[in-house]
């Protein structure tokens, strides 16, 4: 009996297969996964990495065809999306939905209860304690997802446009992301953005950083005001007591020295990967099915 | 010798056709118009406000074909899509292009020197002086374009969903934007607003003005930042020492009230409408064209 785990990513996405005794067999990479983006794009990436996972696993066809998968996705909470993913014809015996943040909480405890605070183009809060689900934030952009990448990228250039008309004091800010277009100005820059959408703001986040850490007021404000919000989010998540509260996310790094002492002391390093995690909630719910007594989760 | 006039907008298009002697003969309108959003459907709504405007004129499309056109049109100042619209295979003998700005400028002022602050879906400020054309703002949605329609109700979003959460005050926002949709709740207005775009969220925008005016500090709160920006605006298109200055769009008469008497005294009333001025400006070229040394521009 093989699992198989899957972590979909808006910029790629991540297979496992997993031995019934808690082996892991093989493991494999695909493209971008969020089905929110482009729902055949994300089953290409899925079937690219599960294919990679089953090769080095050395799975057939007809043993993948056998197998339970549980597959962690953005947007699979909401009922047209998931109608939609249930009915792809997968390679799998049985599928289980995820959204992608719940398994990222059940990964980052180990499979216990807990809570996470996620910062990467997105960014979202969720507890998970005793069965008990509670998002904040997540909303989206350009109207939520405050401390994300995606918008750390369009406050920056908000306030760089807004100094470049001389409505605001000048900004370490104008030069940095005038230099990431290719015509090396800002013009150039929304130019290059057009119809990109949150990815193309986020990869504009890290110079918000590197402009603080040079001294400029203004992206040390902005970052102050994310920081505020990571800090409330903090405290908002604690009143659910979770029993560990992880950051993750490829801004959580950036953003940790940015909180006060006390907020990053509640902050747990994360325990596993997020496709391990959806290998062994298909484990553990495919093994409790078969001896109802005994529930392993 | 007939001469038309076109202002294109991002709802509408009114065309205007008028005869040599400067006698107004025919008036059409048209639906989007704005070639950023659109090119095909903008010169589709284009053509229907010119044949509106012809119809009503009674000229022939062989008189047309003679006619010299002035559009006024968003986006015509980038060099790609100038050139597609000179590609275009219009129905007019000459065809001259102006951006909705300069168009909208001239009208204000009647033909003459001038700046405007246009608050409308978007928003930006021009000062069209002695020839010289400087612009502030306008950078588009979701990074510019402070004051706007589309920036009050993206704004007055984020509030309400963090207020949501917890992180902010309540505010008389969140149910009045959870009423605008169709299920009656924050994140239903989050659904329909997917994909709309800018003109989606300035939908939005009467309502802030309306929960200030019931005494809601966020909404107040968001009105006085983007009366501010207005109020800045003005001061520097002053610098430019424009003869006049006039504020557009459908929510300048909702902003005046937030504005502060001395800068409300700095704005004077527009004076006629931007298909006018193109009409007038396409007359004025090719009567100046034809007698070079009598300028009656």
């Amino acid at each position: 009996m093989w699992f198989v785990g899957v972590d979909g990513g808006g910029s790629k996405c991540r297979a496992l297969i997993m031995h019934e005794s808690g082996r892991i067999a093989g493991e494999g990479v695909g493209g971008p996964a969020n089905p929110l983006h482009g729902f055949e794009r994300a089953i290409e990436s899925i079937r690219t990495a599960v294919d990679e996972a089953a090769q080095e696993a050395g799975l057939t066809p007809a043993e993948l065809k056998q197998s339970v998968a549980c597959l962690g996705l953005a947007g699979v909470n909401l009922p047209s999306l998931r109608r939609q993913m249930l009915d792809w014809a997968h390679p799998f015996a049985s599928l289980r939905l995820e959204t992608d943040l719940h398994v990222a909480c059940k990964a980052a405890h180990g499979g216990a209860d807990g809570a996470v605070i996620i910062t990467g183009t997105g960014s979202c809060g969720l507890a998970l304690v005793r069965g008990v689900e509670r998002q904040y934030g997540g909303y989206g952009f350009p109207v939520g997802d405050q401390a994300s990448g995606a918008w750390l990228g369009l406050e920056a250039l908000r306030r760089a446009l807004l100094a470049e008309d001389g409505y605001r004091a000048p900004t370490l800010l104008q030069q940095a992301l005038a230099a990431q277009s290719s015509a090396g100005t800002l013009h150039g820059l929304l130019d290059d953005l057009a119809g990109q959408g949150s990815a193309g703001y986020a990869k504009l986040a890290r110079l918000v950083f590197d402009c603080a850490n040079e001294g400029d007021a203004t992206a040390q404000a902005l970052l102050r005001k994310g920081a505020h919000y990571l800090e409330w989010l903090i405290g908002r998540l604690e009143t659910h007591h979770p029993a560990r509260i992880s950051m993750l996310g490829g801004l959580a790094p950036l953003w940790r020295p940015w909180l006060s002492e006390t907020c990053g002391r509640k902050l747990s390093p994360p325990l596993e990967a997020p496709q391990l995690a959806a290998a062994k909630l298909a484990r553990a719910q495919t093994l409790a099915e078969a001896s109802p007594i005994f529930n392993v989760q």
